[in-house]
């Protein structure tokens, strides 16, 4: 997601640490010890301006989420709906979401939403798809053992790849809508792109994959 | 497919034994002898009026076909055709496809086609979809280890539906097109029924699922 440069966007995101926490490393593992509660922790990757995960959020007071987005300007925008909210199960982390083993521990998450991510068109760039299985290698990794990756697109090919990019990493196609918006799907929370392009006549897609257990020690 | 009865189709079949086998049980295990060769062979389920088989035997005649249709007068215009073309590659079977290991034996078939298959779009009716899970054990006995079904459809609940009863049987999902008609794909042949739907526009989905290796003794 682009948007143009915000100022104060930094010194917002320094003065709400409750929010944002500052030092994100060392919460790696201790995710639930920061909510104070032992709730499941959902995560979204590539959070935005923050529509969908705040709406979940306040949807399902039961659950932490966390929203994570690299881009400074855009996570201040999803900072002005949280502090807007004062959603105690919600926090969002300003980092690079490349490499999550960073922040959490393995099979500390119970749940990856992936939303509109960057399409990434052309072959050569596949591996910067977050649908590719270096990525699904480490979502394996912090998710634990049966968890699910939730994705919504409008990029039909994107889809046509995750969908196969999925079954070849071992993981199950549990659903597929192929237009979510016309189905009987009941409770989804758009993004601020769905809600653009869905206006648009654009279909939307959605799968839910899952992974198989694995065999650990 | 529903086609109005044709008369004189009884008497069609019968007289050409050479192309639609009135034994066909005995044919199982021995469909290399049939053909004269040790060519793959590859089926469709549900051949109708038998473009696309008749096709497939023209585009390919280094490959044994075999098209599997239970209407009588359905088969019988697929017959006009292998009649017009007198394809040595390309027989016709006139049976109910449900149980197919009574045509063919263990690792038999290299490749099975299901081009615009009933929907059954009623839950109740799932069991009838020809991507149910007991179809797919059928289909995977008589597959060789690794074989394949490619699968075409205009039908969107039911393209959903497959997606997820392949992969939920254990199957890969290799690739999935969501239009083909506007993709790269090389080498499609048509159905009638596709010709007419994607005239107007429909998009005709496809998606190529591959059955895991057998663990056999």
């Amino acid at each position: 997601m682009r948007v143009r440069n915000r100022p104060g966007a930094a010194e917002l995101v320094a003065a709400h640490p409750e929010y944002i926490p500052n030092e994100p490393k060392k919460l790696k593992g201790h995710w639930q010890e920061r909510f104070k509660n032992s709730n499941l922790i959902q995560i979204e990757i590539g959070t935005g301006k923050g529509q969908f995960i705040v709406g979940m959020a306040k949807a399902h007071p039961e659950i932490n989420y966390i929203g994570i987005e690299m881009q400074l300007s855009v996570v201040s925008l999803a900072l002005d709906k949280l502090i807007a909210e004062e959603l105690p199960n919600l926090q969002l982390l300003h980092v690079d979401g490349s490499d999550l083993t960073d922040y959490f521990a393995e099979n500390e998450v119970d749940q990856i939403y992936l939303n509109f991510s960057d399409p990434w068109p052309k072959k050569k760039h596949e591996k910067r798809r977050l649908t590719f299985k270096t990525f699904l290698a480490i979502d394996e990794e912090i998710l634990k053992p049966n968890g699910e990756i939730h994705f919504k697109t409008d990029n039909q090919g994107l889809f046509e790849y995750s969908l196969s990019s999925f079954s070849k990493y071992g993981m199950v196609i549990e659903q597929v809508w192929l237009d979510l918006h016309q189905s009987d799907y009941q409770g989804n929370i758009m993004t601020e792109y769905e809600e653009k392009f869905s206006n648009k006549g654009q279909p939307i897609y959605r799968v839910e994959a899952r992974f198989i257990s694995k065999a650990r020690d």
